[in-house]
């Protein structure tokens, strides 16, 4: 794939909707992930964290993606996470993911072990990459310490990079810091090499230096004025629209993050069928949404069509 | 499954050999296995931190447990991890573990998500015990903080040993404090919940205070002279006989351990492929064997009968 077919704008890692006997629900996700495509979204990072991705089996997840191109959703809008503990694991969700056509894979590191060198770290991705064997697969690396506990540095960014230029694609960074995705951009989008920031937060700081687009949990119900951020961020309006999407942000996070969104697309999806979410999380108290939902509405948020 | 019949002693969390190609070798397993039993351990924690049980797939660790019991480990000395990340995957090894007479299993808690609530953590175990729904299981949960970031409260084991008591058999505790073990042991230990140290560090400690013995890295390399401690922890040399496994595990740990375990088995069994780590881990180098190896003859140390 040439650079210039690759991936841009706003990707929303889409959550994943269960039964009430936890199974996974292909139908609401393949209707939700149409309803990002036309809201805003450009592309979808299905099984991120958002998704509860490692909250489901490998198998779960191969349906799952197989449901959604087969239900209509075109593969060059995927970028699904495809990063597991056990090498093996990602070697099969990569490989799925490349066969299917997707645009991308966002590889989460290994991160069972804590404390582990940059040398495991190559191994890893290289292994993956090499067993894989295929042209086509772009990579982006999945930076998200908070979570992960175990970073992806620069400087095995950039060992990866001079070995597999053709593949290793880019990042996501979710660090929270903006100074980490300056560096980042600093160093190496000269080469390329194409810089997420992990939130909406830092979309239009991360578009003025050099970066393309966010993927953020927030656009799972917010896409359309993130997207009209990254459309219009050389405008005058931008640090404006960067503003309103900044605030939306905070009255959301102030939730339990993955609870929260399915609580507002519940909402305003007339379906309370998406509040579920799986072990170890729980969904949002009444008292939770009690503050969520009036407080999105008291600032116009909106979720058009949706509820269908 | 009467509480008498519950396993006791010296446990190994069995380290899994892998080819050059990092598939794991039933065959170097189910020898290691045999061995162990044959040399002090009376149990096999198989499947643990030690054994980068998180760095197999689901259908490599069904391969390597069938195999074990195929190969003639008996069922009833087994204690394999099936804690996941991904519920589904939880219940697919525990439910195989069960079928084939495993004596117990060690439940890591799901450890990608950070900061989860106890709510969570109870949902995730007890759905795991109901969608089992198998009188035979016996789970020991698996409080390891320094790795898996997810600690087991005591506030959450008394809540799973209310609700499922004949079920909730014991924790292994690697939280590496004492104080920790001690807590477990003063309130649970009188209701039939057995407690293992994670380090024979404090396997005397463990029994004078109602404990059932140790799971520990070092039971792969050391289990005769951990496995004596055990069997005479009442008498007058033990505080002796302690001090001398404590000095050997103060040698291997020096190094990092998994890799340092794998390079003690290759050198005494005369067996280089043994050495081989999965990414993200990687083998001792040269200079750190050179330390390792002879700081253990020094020592005194053996493994008798390894090589063959």
């Amino acid at each position: 794939m040439a650079k210039k077919d690759r991936m841009t704008g706003v990707l929303s890692p889409v959550v994943t909707p269960f039964g009430k006997d936890y199974a996974p629900d292909a139908a609401r996700f393949v209707r939700h992930c149409k309803w990002l495509l036309a809201n805003g979204c450009s592309g979808l990072a299905v099984f991120g964290t958002n998704s509860e991705a490692n909250s489901m089996s490998v198998a779960e997840k191969t349906n799952l993606l197989e449901a959604l191109v087969a239900g209509g959703v075109p593969a060059a809008t995927l970028m699904p996470g495809t990063g597991h503990c056990a090498l093996s694991d990602s070697i099969e969700m990569t490989r799925l993911a490349v066969k299917l056509g997707c645009a991308g894979v966002l590889m989460l590191p290994p991160f069972y072990y804590k404390g582990v060198s940059d040398e495991g770290l190559y191994r890893n991705f290289a292994e993956v990459i090499e067993r894989v064997g295929d042209e086509r697969l772009q990579l982006y690396l999945y930076h998200i310490p908070p979570v992960a506990q175990v970073p992806i540095s620069l400087a095995l960014i950039e060992r990866l990079l001079k070995k597999y230029p053709g593949q290793v694609a880019g990042v996501k960074d979710s660090s929270g810091e903006w100074a980490n995705t300056k560096a980042m951009l600093d160093a190496f989008a000269k080469d390329g090499f194409d810089v997420f920031a992990g939130s909406e937060v830092f979309l239009l700081d991360n578009m003025r230096h050099g970066g393309k687009g966010c993927i953020t949990a927030t656009g799972n119900v917010n896409p359309g004025p993130i997207d009209n951020v990254y459309r219009k961020w050389r405008s005058a309006q931008a640090d404006t629209l960067q503003a309103g999407i900044t605030a939306t942000r905070k009255i959301v996070q102030k939730q339990p993050m993955i609870a929260a969104l399915k609580a507002i697309i519940a909402h305003f999806g007339n379906d309370p069928q998406w509040k579920t979410v799986r072990p170890p999380l729980v969904e949002l108290t009444r008292e939770q949404e009690a503050v969520l939902i009036p407080e999105l509405k008291a600032a116009g948020f909106a979720m058009p069509g949706l509820a269908g």
